[in-house]
């Protein structure tokens, strides 16, 4: 029998789990849900419906995981726990120094509830930190690097639209390569801020705007730009259009350590992610953790999870024998 | 309480796990067994004993964990059930196509005596098998790819050896960059043998020994050789000690795929691994399965288990809560 899904949130991850959704053959799903009118929202899922948050508790016996695509700022606070009275849940909780918080929350109520809660799903937090966790498990002794890019930053892309002149923009961090090689020849290097990635800003001016000011409002920005090498390019609104408009992302794990009785083999672990869509590959995570979710509830558990806490054969599809005979 | 470690095999493996076990203070060696006269094997621990095989089940109550460090051929198709009867047991087991017949016989030793194995533990199998996994739960739709190296391939290293004139030989196996690079790119592409690794070959002669000979020799010998492209150094004994005599390795696994409604996006996932020294790491993988193991048992469980099978968190001496606060 297909896992139920429900949607919460119809933006570009909410869209990308509906895609996902259509590669798994044991996944099926039943609704979207909306603040907005549900007639106002058009799906690609047929066979799916689409409805309004407050008639979430009607779908309590029609759906069996619900994923929650809203922000960590403050959806994912109230949303998740607050579902997890009425299904099992996933979401990709990404405010790293809140997750012991929520963490607490979500599984509060879905052990009230007798239901499984996976938050923080996705790349990073994600994959990236079930590498950083084998990583350290494996090699005791080391020292651990991440790199994202070159990928397409929300956050600073926002931070440059909210200047004065400013009609449009987008900002891709990108990792240094030398700094890369440094860490795989060894050695463990220690780096500054500015030595492991630069930042890369296409910007989109509102007529009769001063560039040279945005510029340097741009590259001595606390935070956001201060610390990096900052290139800012001028272009037209269609450039912007044309060449800046997918949500590329991705970066590296890497952990390197040593063994042996006197410390002297060295070992490199690396891990990396090529992505062409962020929220599309962020979806691919939150599905097969659905899966996950769904059979952890079968077998009687409730809580909440992470990640770490899910046995890697239970994302998969396919049975125990298949994954022995097939993919070990 | 620590976790007590019996170690059965003291060749490059259980020497690895001996300086593993070194490494992580929650675990203790309680002694090496040895076919050999206990008397004649000196092990680096100080602390631990050193016994017989025959004498293991005396063992019984000492040791929690035994980690079996014999060959895949005919060693551990018997150790592992066998001493799954006394023990939790963790084992390398590598032959692919054998997994679920030793699969099997382990799971049915060790339920009956309550413990929990887990075999084909290592590289690969093992941290490429979760990685091809993870690479294929998380894009469905893709390709796989596995290249090995560069490395010391100990059977390849021996058929060479087996020639007639032949002294000594170590062989690398190499994988070639461009085709690396071409699967980075995209476009899934698909490869013969010759194209995807190469090898080289570094030979002593016997005096008097035909080197023309024994270089066509290796080069057409099938399975091992035929199908690549391979090269040959004849060099010194000394020069062999000297510059060959580590044994590193390593590889990468790449999982590409597509995502979207019309799988208009691209993604890649790469796994590298850069290894010193192949037996130490192995060992290091075996430790913190050994970890887990131990763990497992102490919730419970029993019967024969897989990396598949195991949620990451129980490889790390860290809790849930470090792990969260501190990985995610």
């Amino acid at each position: 029998m297909s896992t139920r899904i429900g949607i919460l949130g119809y933006g570009n991850l909410g869209r990308g789990v509906e895609c996902a959704i259509r590669q798994n053959k044991d996944m099926e799903l039943a609704a979207v849900f909306t603040r907005r009118q549900p007639a106002d929202v058009s799906i690609l899922t047929e066979t799916a419906a689409v409805a309004n948050v407050k008639d979430i508790p009607d779908w309590k016996d029609k759906i069996d995981v619900m994923i929650l695509c809203g922000g960590s700022a403050t959806d994912l606070p109230e949303q998740t726990p607050e579902y997890a009275k009425y299904f099992h849940v996933v979401d990709s909780f990404d405010t790293h120094a809140r997750i012991p918080e929520h963490f607490a929350r979500v599984d509060a109520a879905a052990k009230e509830s007798g239901h499984v809660g996976i938050i923080s799903v996705g790349w990073d937090p994600g994959m990236f930190s079930l590498n950083r966790l084998y990583g350290n498990a494996l090699l005791p002794e080391g020292s651990d690097y991440t790199f994202w890019g070159k990928g397409v930053s929300q956050g600073h892309s926002d931070a440059i639209r909210r200047l004065d002149g400013v009609k449009d923009a987008k900002q891709y961090t990108i990792p240094v390569e030398s700094a890369l090689e440094a860490v795989r020849s060894g050695g463990n290097p220690q780096f500054t801020t500015r030595e492991k990635h630069t930042r890369e800003c296409f910007v989109v001016l509102e007529e009769g705007a001063d560039a040279k000011k945005v510029e340097e409002e741009i590259k001595t920005m606390p935070n956001y730009f201060a610390d990096y090498d900052t290139t800012v390019h001028f272009i037209s609104e269609e450039e912007l259009k044309a060449n800046h408009s997918g949500i590329p992302h991705g970066g590296f794990v890497l952990r390197s350590g040593v063994t042996g009785w006197n410390k002297e083999n060295s070992h490199l672990i690396e891990y990396r992610l090529k992505l062409d869509s962020n929220p599309e590959f962020t979806s691919s995570v939150l599905i097969a953790y659905a899966r996950a979710a769904h059979r952890l509830a079968k077998e009687g558990q409730s809580g909440c999870k992470t990640v770490f806490d899910i046995a890697p054969a239970y994302l998969s599809a396919k049975s125990g024998e298949e994954l022995r005979a097939e993919m070990l």
